[in-house]
C-alpha cells in the first residue's frame, strides 16, 4: 500500500533544506523500492502570503490523510507584525500540532564524533553525548484556556495564560517517554517545578503511577531550574528526560546547543498510532534565508526519522544516516559547522554529497 | 540610627554558611563602625520542626521590621514528604518575597577569573563572564490564581496554574532592569515567549514603553527557548536580561552554572525602597549539611550586596569583595571549587580566612 507524505516547506530557509531532504527521499525511494508519495503544501507564512491564513484548509486536509508529514521551519520578521496573532506563522505549526493531536514530540541531542570541537563546552563534559527529550506537544500553557489580555477594575491591563494537564494527557506522554527509555539506557528523569506549581505535581505524580508499568526503567524526578542546571554542568548523566510543553521548548533547545550543531538535530511529533511530523530543531533562519549556506543535515535526518518511525523503513533510514555520517568524514561542512580544514559546502552541494553516498 | 539586620540560617547547610558571613559582618562592623544591629530567626523545615510552620508569624514580624535580611538557603527531603503543601520550606521563602514584596530579583552571573577552569565551558566561551539577571520574584505563575488540582466531569483529574501579569507589576521590574543596565553596560535583553503566550506579550509591549525612559539603554527582545540556547552558546553578549518569575527561575540558574562555580554567586531580593533579602544562589545541599564543607563565599557575598544596596555601606561592601578575591588569590578553596595544586579548606576556615583578610 502506498504510503503518502506531505512535505511543508515553510519559511526562511525551509524550502532550501526541504529541497535537499526531497532529493535524498526520491533516492532512497529508487534505492530502497519504498511505496511512497510525495505531496506539497503550503504552511506558516509562505500560507499567509498566498491564502491570507498560516494553516489553509487545502494544507490541514492533506496533513490528516497523509501517513507522515516533513517540515521545513516557519515564521520570520516579515510576519512579525501581524495584528492579529491568529494569523502569524506559528499559529500554522502550532495548529498542525494540535490539529493532528502530534502530542509526543522527541528531540535527541547527539554529538556527532566529526564535529565535537562546534560545542561550546569542554570536550569531555560532552563527547558521546546522547540525549533524548520527550516534550509533551499539545497541551500545558501552550493550549491552556483561558487565556488573552484583560482589562482590571483600575483600569490597568493584565495578561494571563493557564498551564494546565490532565491525568490522561501526562499518561499518554509518560508511556511514551518510558517506551522510547526501555529501548535505550533504561533511564528516565521527569522534570518539573512540584515545588511550586500544582499542575506538576499531579504531573509527578503520574509519572510515579506509570513507572510500576516499566520496572526495568528507572525514573528519577528533577525541578527544572535544577535540570537546566545540570544540562550545562554535566548533561551525559541523562539517558531520556520527558517534560511539559513549556518546560520541554526551553529545556531541549538547551540541550541541543550543548553539541554546538543545532543544524545537525532532528526531531519527530508523533500521535498515538505513530503518525508524525518531522522538523529539524532549528528554526526559519530568516537572517541566511535564500543565500544558499543553510545546513540541510537536521531536515534530512529528520527524513530518515520519519522512515524509520511512521513508515516502518528502517533499512532506508539507517541508510541515510550512514550516508550523513559519510559526508562528515569526507570533511564537508555547511558554514554552521565550519572548520579550519575542512570542505565548506553550498546547502544544495551538501544535500548532493548526501545522495552520492546513499 | 541602628539599621536592623535579620539573620535567617534556614537548613541544610544554611546555618553553617551564615556563620561564617555572620563573623564577616560583624568584623566590618568594628572596622567599618557600621551601626547595625543583628537578630536571629527562623524560616522553612527548621521553622516547621520548631512551630510546626514554614514561615512563623514571629519571623514575619522580625522581617518586617528589618533593614535587610541575609537568608541562608531553605528545604530538603526531611520535609519533601509532607502532605500539607502549605507546611513545605519553600513556601516560608515565597511568603517572605510575597509578604515582603521583595519583586525585584537581582542574580550575577560572574566568572571569577581565578576559577575560569571551574566551568563546564570553553575558556573562550566564558572568560570575563558577567551577566546581570533580573528576575521579577513576587509575581507570575508562581503566584498567580486560580491554582490547584480538580476533579473534571470525567472523573479524572487535572492540574492547574495561572500565568499573570499587569502592567504595573511588568513597569516596575521593568524600571528595576533598566536602571541596573544603566549603570552597567547599557543593554538589556528581555526575556518572554510573545510567540506563544498572551501574558508576554503584555510584558514585551510594557517594557517598549518604558525602553522610551531609558534612551541610553539598548532594548533587544529574546524567546525564551533561544535565550537557554545563547548562554550556552555566547553567553557573553548579555550584560542584563530581564524576565518573569518561572523564566527567570530557569535561566538565572543555567546562567549560573555557565561560571562553574554556583557556591560562588550572591542574590538579591528588592522591595521598591531597596529593602532586601540577600541569599546566595545555591540550595540548601542536604547531601552536604553538617560536614563543614560548603562554600560559605556566596553567602558572604551576599552580605557584600546587602550592604551596598539596602545599608548604603559601599565602602565595607567593597572591603569584603576585595577579601573575597584575596583568600581566592591565596589559593584557599572549598571543595566544590577545587583543583589541583590549590589548598582545601572547610567551610569555617574559608569564613575565617576572609575575616583575616578584611
Ligand atoms: C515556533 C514556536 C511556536 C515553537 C514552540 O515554541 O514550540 C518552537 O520554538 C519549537 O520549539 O518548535
Ligand atoms: C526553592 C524555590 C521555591 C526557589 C524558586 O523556585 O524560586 C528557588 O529555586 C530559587 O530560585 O530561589
Amino acid at each position: 500500500m502506498t504510503q503518502n507524505v506531505l512535505i511543508l516547506p515553510g519559511d526562511g530557509i525551509g524550502p532550501e533544506i526541504v529541497t535537499e531532504a526531497v532529493k535524498v527521499l526520491e533516492t532512497a525511494k529508487q534505492k530502497f523500492n519504498l511505496n511512497i508519495e510525495l505531496d506539497n503544501a503550503l504552511v506558516g507564512g509562505a500560507a499567509y502570503d498566498e491564502f491570507g491564513t498560516p494553516l489553509p484548509e487545502v494544507t490541514m486536509q492533506k496533513a490528516e490523510k497523509a501517513d507522515a508529514i516533513l517540515l521545513g521551519a516557519v515564521g520570520g520578521p516579515k510576519w512579525d507584525e501581524l495584528d492579529d496573532r491568529e494569523l502569524r506563522p506559528e499559529k500554522g505549526l502550532l495548529g498542525l500540532r494540535s490539529g493532528l493531536e502530534l502530542f509526543g514530540n522527541l528531540r535527541p541531542a547527539i554529538l556527532y564524533p566529526q564535529l565535537a570541537d562546534a560545542s561550546s563546552l569542554k570536550p569531555e563534559v560532552v563527547s558521546g553525548l546522547d540525549i533524548l527529550i520527550v516534550r509533551e506537544l499539545t497541551g500545558g500553557i501552550y493550549f491552556g484556556q483561558p487565556r488573552g489580555i484583560r482589562e482590571l477594575e483600575n483600569g490597568e491591563r493584565q495578561g494571563y495564560n493557564t498551564y494546565v494537564y490532565s491525568e490522561s494527557e501526562i499518561r499518554r506522554i509518560a508511556k511514551v517517554a518510558f517506551e522510547s527509555a526501555q529501548k535505550r539506557g533504561k533511564k528516565l528523569c521527569s522534570v518539573d517545578k512540584a515545588n511550586v506549581l500544582e499542575v506538576t505535581v499531579l504531573w509527578r505524580e503520574i509519572m510515579n503511577e506509570v513507572a510500576k508499568d516499566y520496572p526495568d526503567v528507572e525514573l528519577s524526578h528533577m525541578y527544572v531550574d535544577n535540570a537546566a542546571m545540570q544540562l550545562v554542568r554535566a548533561p551525559k548523566q541523562f539517558d531520556v528526560m520527558v517534560t511539559g510543553n513549556m518546560f520541554g521548548d526551553i529545556l531541549s533547545d538547551a540541550a541541543a546547543m550543548l553539541t554546538g550543531s543545532i543544524g545537525m538535530l532532528p526531531s519527530a511529533s508523533l500521535d498515538k498510532n505513530n503518525k508524525g511530523m518531522y522538523e529539524p530543531c532549528h528554526g526559519s533562519a530568516p537572517d541566511i534565508a535564500g543565500q544558499g549556506i543553510a545546513n540541510p543535515l537536521a531536515t534530512i535526518l529528520s527524513a530518515a526519522m520519519m522512515l524509520r518511525y511512521s513508515l516502518n523503513e528502517s533499512a532506508a533510514a539507517d541508510a541515510i544516516e550512514q550516508a550523513v555520517s559519510n559526508v562528515l568524514d569526507q570533511g564537508l561542512r555547511t558554514a554552521d559547522i565550519y572548520s579550519d580544514g575542512m570542505k565548506k559546502v553550498s546547502t544544495a552541494e551538501m544535500g548532493e554529497a548526501v545522495v552520492a553516498a546513499l
